[in-house]
């Protein structure tokens, strides 16, 4: 058995991999097999994460075991679904019996956070890379989707934003930041939460969603573009966290939520109607920033409704040409 | 837009990412979604194939395009499944308009042979890697498992083997041969075609398979181990293709069909009175090569009932420490 080998068998008997709900056959056959209760579809994403690129070549692998799975679960809870589990590609360069333990145990807390099992994967030799496909299950018919938005809509996200981004120069080793300001930024990052029952939560209310990766206003254009309306951010009332406003001021926080990306937030739209039976249900997980309107494009306002929508190259890609 | 955005939104637009059979949703919003009719499960598996270890640095995009797909595919066509759908994790140094056209169109060809659609997909920068993610539908407890092999059974192929080891210097050009001898190989290597017809007509009537990836003598000890017996092969009755033997001669084919991997070809257990009715529906694709017996691990027989297994360093992983 040769040592990549091994490595299969090393996951297959760590505790996410001993299935758990919906898994009718995990790791060790030619296919795991899932099940689906009737009436329910399976909804289905992939992420890969690739050192050098999308986090330090050198990080410390337990939070990179938890980030990878935690990116990659965020879309389902994008989707309103509940999680099952997932399947895990890992290209390494050399096998480290420490750093396998280490990632194995960050992936498995973030699992057991979730509720996911482990169901297949393959280990690879090559340049370090981590692909996560996970699976979820929903009502059929009742998938949170991009493209629901309508004129008279609220425009809501799930939590502060820009921690990853306002963490990322800590992240890299460019700047420092006392620990009560770096530790809640570094734990966004590294572990950020998926937010799965927020998602199920929204199923049959929000009239569309999804997790913000790219920037807030970047994701609302997808949303905008998918959906055939325009978007209206109202920048006072994007939440940003006092960490991050500690670290960057008010301004930097503000830049930081709109357009940094890895968020991992839901952002969603629904009737005002309702708003309040949602905020009973999540209390504070619901922040209304802005509101859907007839049009296109993204818009973003300040206090005194001022259109104050950057243009300048590279934000570019959230307006829609006319 | 980024340019790996737009490389999402290319294959987005490929004939195989228009949906099919089984597929709520497709490309475009968090997650896709899949159905199932019901009474079924859903069958998964991941490959990935890393430049420099599983193919060539260099080589047509087209080929590993339909490579990519096909060795997933198999795994599907081991459990008996319909495929239903895949997901591509892409990895890629540059963006090169060609080399994406040449390998999407090989994907897709591979897809429109196994109907299967692309339901989603990440684009990343890195060095050159391919994960490959399928999905397939089975009914409930009909899948075929490696556990099931009892003591009486037949062992049985799907095809000749041996064919893609004998191609891997024709591939690595270490060697030539002509035409007549080197095309069949490498179309072989290149293009396998996934044994999803056989398996899904083993479904009842197969109490083990797989398909062969490791090597016959490798991957008949993994349905032994799984089964909890022991499986004889005849080498006489092990099916090597005129190609390969016109390559490596007799004795080398053979080795190559016996230890060679990547042949991509079923193995299977089945009770000697479901051959007939197995061969008539399958003609041409059942090979019987030897038989289950109570104990464990795999042996290897020569013509006259001699036990020739190796048992050299490198070999000794398919035999099992008594």
């Amino acid at each position: 058995m040769g040592e990549f080998e091994l490595i299969n068998h090393y996951f297959a008997a760590a505790p996410c991999a001993q299935g758990g709900e919906g898994v009718a056959l995990g790791i060790g056959d030619d296919c795991a097999l899932l099940g689906l209760p009737p009436g329910e579809q399976l909804a289905v994403s992939t992420d890969t994460l690739v050192a050098g690129v999308h986090f330090p070549s050198v990080c410390d692998p337990l939070l990179l075991g938890q980030r990878s799975l935690a990116v990659a679960a965020s879309d389902l809870a994008a989707m309103g679904a509940t999680a099952i589990g997932f399947t895990l590609a890992l290209t390494l360069p050399d096998v480290g019996a420490e750093w396998l333990a280490a990632f194995a145990e960050g992936l498995g807390r973030m699992a057991k956070r979730c509720r996911m099992s482990l169901v297949g994967g393959d280990t690879t030799r090559g340049p370090l890379s981590i692909t996560v496909t996970v699976f979820g299950r929903v009502p059929a018919g009742q998938a949170l989707r991009r493209s629901g938005a309508r004129p008279g809509d609220l425009l809501c996200v799930g939590g502060t934003l820009g921690k990853a981004a306002g963490a990322l120069p800590l992240v890299l080793g460019e700047r420092e930041a006392p620990a009560e300001l770096a530790e809640p930024l570094l734990e966004h990052y590294w572990s950020p939460m998926p937010q799965l029952g927020l998602g199920q939560l929204l199923r049959g209310q929000a009239t569309s969603a999804l997790d913000i990766s790219d920037g807030l206003l970047a994701d609302c254009g997808h949303i905008a573009r998918a959906s055939g309306v325009a978007l209206e951010v109202n920048l006072e009332q994007v939440p940003v966290s006092p960490a991050l406003q500690g670290f960057l001021g008010l301004d930097g926080a503000r830049l930081a939520a709109l357009t940094g990306g890895d968020d991992y937030v839901l952002a969603f739209t629904l009737p005002p109607a309702a708003l309040p039976g949602l905020i009973d249900r999540a209390p504070g997980q619901v922040y209304v920033i802005g509101r859907v309107l007839d049009g296109k494009g993204v818009t973003l306002r300040d206090a005194q409704g001022q259109d104050i929508t950057p243009v300048q190259r590279g934000y570019q890609h959230f307006r829609e040409t006319p």
